[in-house]
């Protein structure tokens, strides 16, 4: 089958590999129908150092089961099915606390003889505790939406539900990327009095409009902190999604958080040490989030999704075929495009 | 009157001030009836500055109210009352949440021309929103253990319930000052199943067992943090309660806390970064505490020092005289008193 393989920064490859089979009888091998590139995926498209041996990527797909193997129960061949950005077996003890990114027997795509999910098919570990289950569609649409189940949605909602947005609380999102924009849509269905999304790109600022942002700010450092305490009479608002993983940004969400209110991280951290001094003690600020357990989430957020209450795939604005992918990280990594969807 | 004043780093004195008067109709006059010295004030008396003139210290006390201004309506002359360690309104936004630390009317005791608590005599701004009246009592150990209410009980209450300590929950406590104390048994008041109290000082850990940790690590560091995963089968936590501020404290906090729990500050920070890089966010570690509303706390705290169910004043070991202040900040700091209580 062929793949993506990345070899380091800038240099993303789609070649034959070998074809996934079972290894464990606790595995399937699905058939990716939608796959995608992640903000995430930029992070070692910018920076990885060089390397002889590529290394598989991607970890966002849905698609058809194949085969299972013979301890799988809760999918057969022909199944449509979405897996989480990390596989886990969902019964061990963080599972069952609902954090799926702890499992005891999980791990990540695209490492240890797993497959990236920016392929033809992937073998699937723990199968029964991963993938779930969505109805068949040939509906463009709706299989975008369902495939950010997998990462971008789950992503924005776990920030809205770590920082604690609810019905009348008002919320600052940091990002105008498909993160930020999930995380606006996601305050939006908790409930959120006031979603105030700060981003400078004005077609994703326009799109987190329709998504329930209420404001836009475009500035950023001490100008920012300005303009959303100026909206907020002086006070900040209760939960900031920070979606960009900078420290600029985690700072700029200590500057509009208001006493009292907490911080959520989904973006992840690209730095080691963070301003956690007086001014957070002082303002009894909460510092939350981190990778999100999209397995938890799927089955809360799909009835929305199928129902069509909400349309997070609007977040992929360009689909490409499997043989383009280096073409699609050139155009996120340039930011030309927002999302961009794989259809192998 | 008599009053505490520091002029720097080791440099306490007890000198006479002006009595302090009504300056607000909202104010009271209350009389000392029981004060004490801070783990907190250790720190400007380890390295303030040396200055000419002197600064009003102490922030916990209880006493008689003497007088009371025009629109003081709550207490009047003659009530005993406690006092949280920063005054506030109770009626501003931040209050009726519950965050009467960040009061929009409050502030600090020994500032801004407030009297502090290691003084025969303080005026209490705000006074129907900061005080709480107490039943008149002669006990001493009645009113050591209500006194705590002021301060370090609350704060110990507050980092357990910022953590999420409840019923069924694994705690581990850092530091064996009276505020690790006191948050050993809020832990335990709130139900925690297991408590681990990571401290060196054998008397205090002592108290800690009477106060309900089930284990005691006397370790730090690395050494530390490999004994409590050891006693927790490799997990950690699901709570961490710092109350140090230093931030070896903190580095360890995190080295204990299990994946997806929450590691609550109540000492104040001495370092401005702190390490929240990928393992906090991988870990899914919420961080969380602060400065504590005591006021919000109280009410809900009463009950159990009045019907006797918690003695929080087994914190103090050491009963002193205003004069003899300066000796008992020289007796916290070398570590021979846990927490002194001051008779003015």
């Amino acid at each position: 089958m062929r793949a993506t393989l990345i070899y380091g920064a800038g240099d993303v490859r789609v070649e034959t590999v070998p074809d996934p089979k079972l290894v464990e009888p606790t595995d399937a091998v699905v058939r990716v129908v939608r796959s995608c590139i992640c903000g995430s995926d930029l992070w070692p498209y910018g920076s990885m150092p060089a390397q002889e041996q590529g290394r598989r990527i991607g970890h966002e797909f849905l698609g058809i089961v194949e085969e299972t193997g013979a301890d799988v129960t809760s999918v057969r061949r022909g199944d449509l099915v979405v897996a989480p950005f990390l596989y886990s077996d969902n019964t061990c003890e963080f599972c069952q606390e609902g954090l799926q990114t702890s499992c005891l027997h999980g791990g990540g795509w695209g490492a240890n003889g797993v497959d990236g999910g920016q392929g033809e098919i992937v073998r699937v570990p723990q199968a029964d505790g991963t993938l779930v289950q969505l109805p068949h569609t040939e509906d463009d649409e709706l299989l975008a939406s369902m495939l950010t189940l997998s990462d971008v949605f789950s992503t924005g909602h776990h920030a809205a539900v770590t920082a604690g947005v609810a019905k009348g609380k008002t919320v600052t999102v940091i990002g105008d990327g498909a993160v930020g924009l999930s995380a606006v849509l996601a305050a939006h269905r908790l409930g959120a009095e006031r979603i105030v999304l700060m981003g400078r790109h004005e077609k994703r600022t326009e799109l987190g409009r329709e998504f329930g942002a209420t404001d836009v700010v475009a500035e950023r450092g001490e100008e920012g902190i300005a303009l959303v305490r100026e909206l907020t009479g002086g006070r900040g608002t209760h939960t900031v999604l920070e979606c960009v993983g900078t420290k600029p940004a985690f700072e700029m969400g200590l500057g509009v958080v208001r006493a009292g209110g907490a911080l959520s991280r989904v973006g992840v951290p690209q730095y080691a040490e963070g301003p956690i001094g007086r001014p957070v003690f002082t303002g009894n600020i909460t510092i939350t989030g981190g990778v999100a357990p999209a397995r938890q989430y799927i089955p809360e957020l799909l009835p929305d999704v199928l129902e069509g209450r909400y349309q997070p795939g609007r977040v992929f604005d360009r689909t490409i075929g499997l043989s383009e992918v280096p073409a699609g990280y050139r155009a996120m990594a340039d930011r030309e495009a927002l999302k961009v969807l794989v259809k192998p």
